[in-house]
């Protein structure tokens, strides 16, 4: 059965911090937006990951939580109503007909749009897994139990045998806040040294040396031990193959991010390292109405920043209005004079 | 008598919204500025034109008004302990002996920088001045007296005779405004058209229809009487000659801004069109250690926006800690996780 698309002025893969200031930009050019985005809620992996981490490099802001500028990006797109299609991943571009695209999503979305700006950040990302068989079988045992890469809240684990694998930022943090609620709270770590602030690092140490925790290094997870989803006990074992036997209720792996373009990397782009490289002044990639901004864009004096996506949102939004009002030559206007729709002055 | 000139890493040129970042983003990277601005007070064009103007454009903010952003901005770069060096025009920079140069000013301010940051906007900017004999004469006169490029305070001509003069925003949203306090007013304009909102140019018209205020259209500024400074009429002409005479105790001509690049334009820097060209990946100019950011830098697909200077202002501070910090690599870390000094998390 053939799928009716819907038909939009432009899609935004990913609703991250700079895509939702796509959006706006787009909409202050008066094009109309969808946004894809392959968790279930908007603001990529500031909200995901790091809601309330404070963030110091937004202009104009001396200091702001990462789930803060979410919100107000998300507040200073609303009014030109994009429509969101979130918890599904884009697999497909290819044209469709003329000069536009077909955007086509695992759920069975199906968008037409004259122009595609990437900002997918890093890609769909998810936790690595470690390499431990079966793994998988205690992976959403509910709150508190089997194995989870995220902590959603600390309280799950009150009372609780938790065993913490990582020596990063992740890893140390969550020792440290898990050790007032767990009833038996161990550290596993592959090194001597962990890679976190130096004064967290302390503090873990100092809780081992006073019994409130125990730290064993330098070791790695070997198995899983449990039956029917339900986990036992943790397996690990040191350079020389010595093994120890930990009991738990919970793992709680902090391995780091995988990075995964996924689908992306099919859609013809010009790929460099898993990042896709763009012209700097328009931000458009090697296919024509294609446009890669945020992190996942490569070009020569590249930042990483967030407010460097945001000037390329802009650089994009103005290179797409071509594409979108072709007719039009674009008379630029500052938001001071021209105002936002139903409101401002 | 030689100078002694004070030694810093960076020099920013201009005090608006793009050099505060700048002095940000070079404090996060461990770099010492001193600003120079020739207006007295740091915020550029936002603080002295527009200062409760609001902007719809500046990512996480759905609205903010000039004056805020500068004091956020303001906020933002004080723990890095900026210099500021105000009310003065940068005259010259000089190679100063190695890699260095040698910034000097009007007020003879004299710094020694390894690197120099041109955030100037516009340049020194002023308004244009109609061509009419005499008019400096009745120039700084007073509140409320004589010609006036700027409105202070609107409370200064109750009671006056004003004639203003101008067919845009400014001239008709102050001829709304002073038409409350004014003895009497008179809107001189060369046009029967404003360039204005067509609904505030509406609202003008009305005035006149009811008697309010007086339109003297298609006029143009002819001449000034008056004496000792002391302003008594403005004299106007039409195009066929037709000449009136309007009594007044004060005029304001609202005719735009001229644009002065002053000095800048003997550093040596390859100008464009009074913009200063830049390699878009580093915003270096054509001189080694000289860069530029913000309206004046210009590139191909150019975004004159206050959030590409922001972005622009972070690529300039990475190029020129390579410069300041030769010795070093850097080792690139988001603030969230570096934190800011004496504070932060």
């Amino acid at each position: 059965m053939p799928k009716t698309a819907q038909r939009t002025d432009l899609v935004i893969v990913g609703a991250g911090p700079v895509g939702l200031f796509a959006v706006f930009e787009c909409g202050m050019l008066d094009m109309k937006c969808h946004v894809i985005d392959a968790l279930d809620a908007v603001g990529g992996q500031c909200l995901a990951l790091y809601p309330e981490k404070p963030i110091y490099d937004i202009p104009g802001y001396p200091e702001i939580s990462a789930g803060d500028l979410i919100r107000r990006l998300e507040a200073q797109a609303r009014p030109f109503k994009p429509v969101y299609h979130l918890d599904q991943r884009v697999e497909a571009v290819t044209p469709d007909g003329g000069e536009r695209w077909l955007v086509e999503t695992d759920a069975g979305t199906a968008i037409n749009a004259r122009a595609v700006i990437v900002a997918a950040g890093v890609g769909a990302f998810g936790p690595n897994r470690p390499p431990l068989e079966g793994i998988e079988d205690f992976e959403n045992q509910g709150a508190g139990a089997g194995v989870h890469y995220l902590v959603k809240r600390a309280e799950d684990f009150r009372g609780k045998k938790v065993v913490i694998a990582g020596g990063g930022d992740s890893a140390v943090d969550w020792a440290l806040s898990l050790a007032k609620v767990a009833g038996r709270l161990t550290v596993v770590h592959r090194r001597h040294k962990f890679r976190a602030a130096p004064e967290s690092a302390g503090k873990l140490k100092k809780l081992a040396r006073d019994g409130a925790i125990d730290l064993v290094i330098p070791f790695q997870l070997a198995a899983l031990e449990g039956e029917g989803g339900r986990l036992r006990a943790v397996l690990v074992r040191d350079l020389d193959g010595g093994e120890r036997r930990i009991e738990a209720d919970a793992l709680l792996p902090f391995y780091g991010l995988a990075q995964d373009l996924g689908p992306i990397a099919e859609w013809g782009l010009n790929l460099e390292r898993n990042l896709v490289g763009v012209d700097p002044s328009t931000c458009l990639t090697n296919r024509p109405g294609i446009f890669a901004i945020g992190d996942i864009a490569a070009y020569p004096g590249k930042l990483k920043l967030i407010l460097t996506g945001f000037s390329e949102a802009a650089m994009a939004a103005h290179a797409a209005y071509a594409l979108v009002h072709p007719e039009q030559e674009l008379h630029f206007e500052y938001s001071t004079i021209k105002g936002l729709p139903g409101g401002g002055s």
